[in-house]
């Protein structure tokens, strides 16, 4: 790992994002072929929130927290900081007092893939978190890091300026250059989603709606009785 | 694995269930011999609910939800549907639109050892979820499982038509033909339970409440102070 | 281990242990140097919660809460009571009724590295609750463990009389002879965070105000622009 | 769970298994529909060994191996004793003594979800184990359970009596009276798997052995250049 | 945590320390009151390893292993190094170098709960390791930690001066003060097994000869014949 | 993401890649600045294996392993297949079959973030892997995932072409521009070593070699006696 801190980074264009962002997160990852998410251990530490932005990346050493500090200077309004670290590490690097200096600066949350902390004050404080943890254990500041380069989080690669989708499903990453493609798809899928809920709501099944009954046939699913299952099992 | 779905599937009378769902999981779980808890990895995604049903259930490939579409026509109203994966699995099977086909079918809750999605809404439209994992991760409609065959949940065996009930405490599964000595023996416990509570809240100990106090010193345990403790400590 | 129950446990100070509860975990646990915390895997049921307390311990066999009954005879009021397993276990080993007897004797609440049941009821009754888990699964009478001896919990020693700090971050314990010297320095980072968050909010960077910028460059780390990064990865 | 004995349980037939056992663990699990294999967590103490054998379950309290010594009784040669716990342990409830015992009934091997100790003994007397542990934590014997119940192991069912394979590759149950027609089915597939062994050895390639490549087109697979590629990312 | 490096720690007598680990991990463990064991995390990097020393315990940040270094130069002939971290980490902090410095001070192998690597040339050379991870990860050397004060690992206490009896069973550690009592405890045990494993090789049943057919009577097991059962069952 | 095979992928060159192999996985993550480990969870299913080629990646549906005879034709002599899914997935996704088909073609082994089956066979014909599970849970072939495309594993980003570096400490990905760089590195490193290895083995300290005595004192170590110890811990 080089030891950088990269400036001047290019952001997907915040208005898309924010569209993105009122479509939630599992729709934005369907619409750009079922890719994105980071993972089922990022939880909100709050109930409801639903945020979008633009993506600053943090690369820290387990147990330190040095270069969130050097991110947040590289930092503007509409970013998302999203954190990991060189190795699996579930300590409280972030909390009050970061969120603090964040918040002013505009940012719209964090996603990290360790833990935080002061998590009662962050959500008094209306600051959106999504983390692997939480965790009163402090870091040091002693290691260096990297800032703005790509990193690999929960399976996905989040590279700086990339667009962050993030409600109570988990987050959503989605490449800088596919927001424009992603938030036309996205909608199309809303649509079509809305349309389907309302025949569902009256009671036509999935099976039909989407062909599926034809599916299972071709698949060799066959329907039968319980009584016909029973016997059966008994034949072996 | 057969691919197979059973229909006509017998099922626990439902009031004698109702009955048992207003006692709680944990109760009925005592009451049957400390069994059919389904374990501490399935957690409710909304605090308070407390729901009994009939199991439907839904054995489907990691990854792919096709089967979840197949068990919905076979659920009545006072069913709970029971799904798991022929491996682990945490992608998010389940979200708000297969919610709205089930309620209106009368579904009463998911129960799912898997991701499920669209928390959120769900939430909002009032469907009870007990899953292992919340994840955006969506899935596809290509492998055949069964609908409606005995499936292990959580080191339990679920079959088709047993009750399930369900809260803050978790899922318990009770064979079909055992609810009704259930109900008699959950309900005698909570009666007792009542007497035991006041017992306790008027200062009495569980030591002498269930004369634990004669199995310690079966078992050898002596009381000591902490002065002949530590005495004893230093001399090894 | 000797199956003991050790009596006349001296404590930490209450009056001290509230005073630190008040300032929180993870501001305690920075003061006594970042020890002391039991870890991100105990977890509070309930939001919002913040206690302090002097420790009973009780080492229980797994599946069996046995020691939790003979522990609440040694519960005082101002108590926490802290309960480990000599082998991993998840199972509900504490419920409404043993918190219904801890609270009539003053009992503020329990940290236990297993599950706890009827999370609703201890909810609803206001009993602070930190586990590992939840779960409906119940526990046998029937082994003998200890009370009131040092445990391990969380990669940290609990001795009985030390003092226990739980909120929504977590657990942290301090040696009961550290309690003066703890609340001292607690109290004068709490007032310089104070000082800092101000600092903070008006726009100020952690980078400026903890000396950290020369720390970076002492270690490295170089700011390069997007674009020069793009080309030194294109170069390899 | 009724505590219980069962006895004189029928078995599987012991010849048919030993021709199962023969084809190994990953071959019978596809013969009988991609069904029965009892999860990557439970791993063979030793290499190499590959057995077959005639299932009788043990249902154990956690920290408690009371039932395994009841089920020894039950056992017979042949066998494979199957050992599950109410709730997750890893404690080691299975030694030297209790093989040395098994040994002398004949019985093959042990298969527990849970952990074993004396490994280097149970290696050097040629006992085959596959747990889902190693630890020297011992265990008491105080809490009744259950044997030749079903159980549910990894997410499968196992009933006393069924054929159990196991090798490097882990456990698969065969249920009693599917014996049969899943050695028929696994020797054809072991032919097909031969004359397969040929072809790729020669070169040919699985994409066109089993016609996967009009499946990948189907599904919307392209295939483009490295160029290519680069360009569409660069174009987002 | 008080960054101290403790010298001229009183040690375990040597001569008595060999001869438990002559009796192995899990006789000393039984023989103590089935206490000590650092739990199944810890696993022998090498097969057939069996040895036995006095502790010197390190505590080192995550990612970090300047402490060692420090511990290393508190080692002496016969002693054992325990290592730990202040919050969990699977980085490689010892490798071949360390174990050469080491064992040119007669150090009889290492126990860590956390992670190595250079395992190949480990195993070479013949230094015995316990970990909890491999991992080629590397570590820095910037944060104070202590040496040869208490840890906890894997749910136990571990004082500097202990001794520690490690082989393919796992870590038991025995309090530097009862390592006399439990020499004549194991021997005890290990005849008492001896004479045990002779009868049961001659066929007895455990069920006999510890007298628990009269306890499962006790405990209220019935023994039923399949056939009972399975009409059990039936009638639910 | 796109379902897309890229052909015609550059990679890194060979001969430097060998060369690499030879310093060993920890050496050259090292060398490159402690990054390009894969994490612990990638284990070899055999002692000793020490390998270097080049990266063809695979991207796969969880229990689908489709893809990966479709990259199987995308790889060429001196090749590694990388393999990962989409969400995590520990099934049996390779084995003998598809290894005799690469072991055709010249690939060097098998890197899975998943599981394999057929260890056995795998290990009597030689076929190198490193895997995160080994399962003989079957997979089907019926979802489009991508080949050659940039993948995240164990979190670190593996893009074809680049080097991958196998052995008993895991997989380290050394990008394709840096193969040069690093190679000059780790030879650098290794000579280093071999120097310290003498002066360890002779007997002198890693904290006189490495100079950290004064780093020590600067972070406010102290060295006390056990005596001092003790009397400061009494005193609190």
């Amino acid at each position: 790992m080089r030891p950088v801190i990269v400036t001047g980074v290019t952001r997907a264009e915040l208005a898309a994002v924010d569209q993105l962002a009122g479509l939630g997160a599992a729709t934005v990852h369907e619409a750009i072929g079922r890719s994105g998410y980071l993972g089922p251990r990022l939880r909100p530490i709050q109930d409801g929130a639903r945020i979008g932005g633009t993506a600053v990346t943090a690369l820290c050493w387990p147990g330190d927290n040095l270069m969130i500090h050097a991110a947040a200077e590289q930092c503007q309004a509409g970013d998302v900081l999203v954190v990991t670290t060189t190795s699996p590490c579930a300590d409280g690097m972030f909390g009050e007092l970061l969120a603090t200096s964040l918040a002013a600066r505009g940012v719209r949350g964090l996603v990290i893939e360790a833990g935080v902390r002061d998590v009662a004050e962050l959500r008094a404080m209306g600051f959106a978190v999504w983390s692997a943890a939480v965790s009163a254990q402090g870091t040091v500041k002693e290691t260096a890091g990297a800032v703005n380069v790509p990193v690999s989080v929960g399976g996905q690669i989040v590279r700086p300026g990339d667009a962050i989708i993030a409600d109570d499903d988990g987050v959503v990453c989605v490449p800088r250059g596919g927001v424009g493609p992603a938030l036309a798809a996205a909608r199309a899928r809303a649509a079509k989603e809305e349309q389907n809920r309302k025949a569902l709501a009256d009671g036509q099944l999935g099976l039909d709606l989407y062909g599926l009954r034809d599916k299972l046939i071709a698949r060799g699913v066959e329907w039968v009785t319980a009584e016909e299952y029973a016997r059966g099992e008994a034949d072996g």
